[in-house]
């Protein structure tokens, strides 16, 4: 994974200079929050790559839990309880599953409760010849979401027509001591804790996210050293031109306060889409309050120059964008020598990669005609590692850039506005 | 399907009468163009929902292709080839397709050229036994779309390797007189035309849409039959109070002339992203150009309120939302009367709709205690009509908005500056 924005941006190198010194005092904090190893400091975090009892506790439970015949893994979460789990299995697996059919493990995602998901998932879990094909993963950090609870409750109670001891196909993510804790020891579920310092939106390299992805298959290992690189990459460089995370955030707090409040990350690969999804609640909750905040939207390339294209540049000049593309050549495929239809001739012979990359390139140039300001990401593979880079890359811009914006990172206060107001009328 | 703006777009009754006002000689011309029953103005796609002849061609060309082991419906196009129906898909199969890997016929759609998608497309479809189970509908206004002829090429070229005979089972969708009409006499494939007037993101309800849904098994009729009556509703009637797209589209101004640059289709009904990535292309290319626009952009309920809820209630007030939900059950889960864990006490026994019914009612408190505007579409139930009914009040609104905004609704010229340099790196 790169990150590239010189000459792109509209803004001076001083400019981003003079703003990234101001993070000098935080950095050094994160600094002191690593050398600490700890979960008390808001930004602990920073510390689950390197959390050797995490992996341990995670990887005997998914040895406890694997069976040879796993078809299914349902995870029930909902906002940073699923979003970077789906992030990295979409990646590398999920985008993929209509047309894999026969690959499994697949992961299933129940996070709101729809009534149409529950009324199939039903059946077709319960279509399993033994409960080892199954396995449930409930994640909330206080135990109390709505959401995930009646998912939990439904499931739970149908297949246990079918299967009598489901329970020990259950596991349970939660904050040591909460009352789903509670409720786990009571009726012997296995439990995974996560640390009560570190919020949902940073929790995807807890076990909140390892346990599903490593029961799955994924290298967890990669991921975590992808994550703990590119930490000592953001956390301890001092120069913004050695630091992505403090580069990026500089250019989105400057271009920010120019009045763009949208920061479109314009994706030129399907597969990532989640990825996105999981980077909108990142920069929606982590700087979205007091009146101040951007608007994260997420754009697939090519499809969406098909269809926003038009807007981005030819509508208003409120939007920062972050584009996003392989560099690399994922894979072989190729354009026929010997065209069929031939109505597009200058195909002929070519990567899928090189006419991807034209489009790329070209919607680049066409962006800096149009005095469109841009940074770039590149991915030269897409695999657990530069997954783990990138997420880590994002968690500690959004860090910075919350520290510019001076609002408190950490905090989500105004969700409660709704909870509070649904909670009555469930009550009534 | 019904629209309620009534106090809660902090506007007062008498600036959107005003502006809905301006609006008369605009819809007049909108009738006109009706009676016409041709496709000879700009605004022709509303004469589509009641052309008989575009019925006969489809439902004639449906019973030539279908066969009892259909499989896959491969739809390849991009932007408005296929939004459209892929809205329609996933609204009622589609976004279930996982839960149900036995339902046949699937839809598959290829977008953008993407290399992993394509290296698993092409073994998927070559796993079947008789090219009787495969049907490839190749859309392109111009037939020049690169994407679009990237995918063809190569899934064509490949197919046939196990298929030699698969171009009867091809169907091109294009223009009366483009190079792909003219290639699919030469090679003897099937093809439907659209009338050169309507736009791709005006084209659902062309042959575009109605083919691959009518061979889906998907009731063409009832999706006519609710956006003739919807067009009737939006395109005659001369009160704004009566006329939803009027309404919304005056809304929609003001708000924006407020200086409300983003307009928030906040969905909690997930089956329909798909629907609210159709209205981004309709939004985005029809009034997003000479530097104005509004970004459009989708969220799911419940979900996204775990995620960018806290930047929609805490930050900026740069938004304009419409709320879409389910007002009825749409089937009967409920969550059970004992409960196994007791998380929430206050989910037991209740429907899976009422939860989910609470959560928009407190959302929408949120929203108005915070002074955010919105606008509301509520579902009696998803199907084709509702669908339709959605579809053709969506287009007629942005019609009216593109009058009130002072754009041509109709063009999208800036997509050339990328296409044009894309060309020309292609072409090096």
């Amino acid at each position: 994974m790169y990150f590239k924005y010189q000459n792109t941006t509209n803004l001076e190198e001083h400019q981003i200079a003079e703003t990234g010194k101001t993070l000098d005092t935080y950095r050094d904090h994160l600094v002191n929050v690593m050398e600490s190893g700890n979960y008390e400091a808001a930004e602990s975090s920073i510390n689950l790559p390197t959390d050797d009892t995490l992996l341990k506790n995670v990887q005997e439970l998914v040895e406890k839990k694997k069976t040879e015949i796993l078809k299914y893994i349902i995870v029930i979460g909902i906002g940073g309880s699923n979003l970077g789990t789906k992030a990295i299995y979409d990646a590398i697996h999920g985008y993929y599953d209509l047309l894999e059919p026969d690959r499994f493990p697949k992961m299933i995602f129940l996070d709101t409760q729809d009534e149409t998901i529950l009324s199939k998932v039903v059946p077709l879990l319960s279509s399993c010849t033994s409960k080892d094909e199954l396995l449930i993963n409930a994640i909330s950090k206080s135990g109390g979401t709505t959401e995930t609870m009646t998912n939990l409750e439904v499931l739970s109670s149908s297949l246990s027509q079918k299967f009598p001891d489901i329970a020990d196909r259950i596991v349970f993510t939660t904050d040591e001591g909460s009352n789903m804790h509670k409720k786990a020891a009571e009726l012997g579920i296995d439990v995974l804790l996560m640390p009560k310092q570190v919020g949902g939106r940073f929790s995807v390299l807890s076990a909140v996210g390892l346990f599903p992805l490593a029961l799955a298959g994924f290298d967890i290992d990669k991921l975590r050293r992808g994550a703990a690189n590119m930490r000592d990459i953001c956390g301890k460089r001092v120069f913004f031109e050695d630091n992505p995370a403090m580069a990026s955030a500089s250019i989105l707090y400057l271009l920010s306060q120019q009045g763009k409040n949208i920061n479109d990350n314009f994706i030129f690969l399907p597969q990532l889409e989640s990825l996105g999804k999981w980077y909108r609640q990142l920069m929606g909750e982590s700087v979205g309050k007091n009146g101040k905040g951007i608007t994260p939207t997420v754009s697939i390339g090519s499809t969406d120059l098909h269809s926003v294209g038009q807007l981005y540049l030819g509508g208003p000049k409120d939007k920062i964008t972050t584009f996003v593309y392989a560099t690399e050549n994922l894979n072989g495929t190729t354009v026929p020598e010997e065209l069929t239809y031939n109505l597009v001739p200058v195909i002929k012979g070519k990567k899928i990669h090189s006419i991807m990359n034209a489009i790329v390139q070209g919607t680049k140039i066409a962006y800096k005609n149009q005095h469109i300001p841009y940074m770039e990401i590149g991915f030269e593979k897409i695999d657990e590692e530069a997954l783990g880079e990138f997420l880590q890359f994002k968690m500690i811009e959004m860090m910075y850039l919350g520290k510019l914006m001076e609002v408190n990172t950490f905090d989500q206060p105004h969700v409660e506005l709704y909870k509070v107001e649904t909670k009555k009328i469930l009550e009534e």
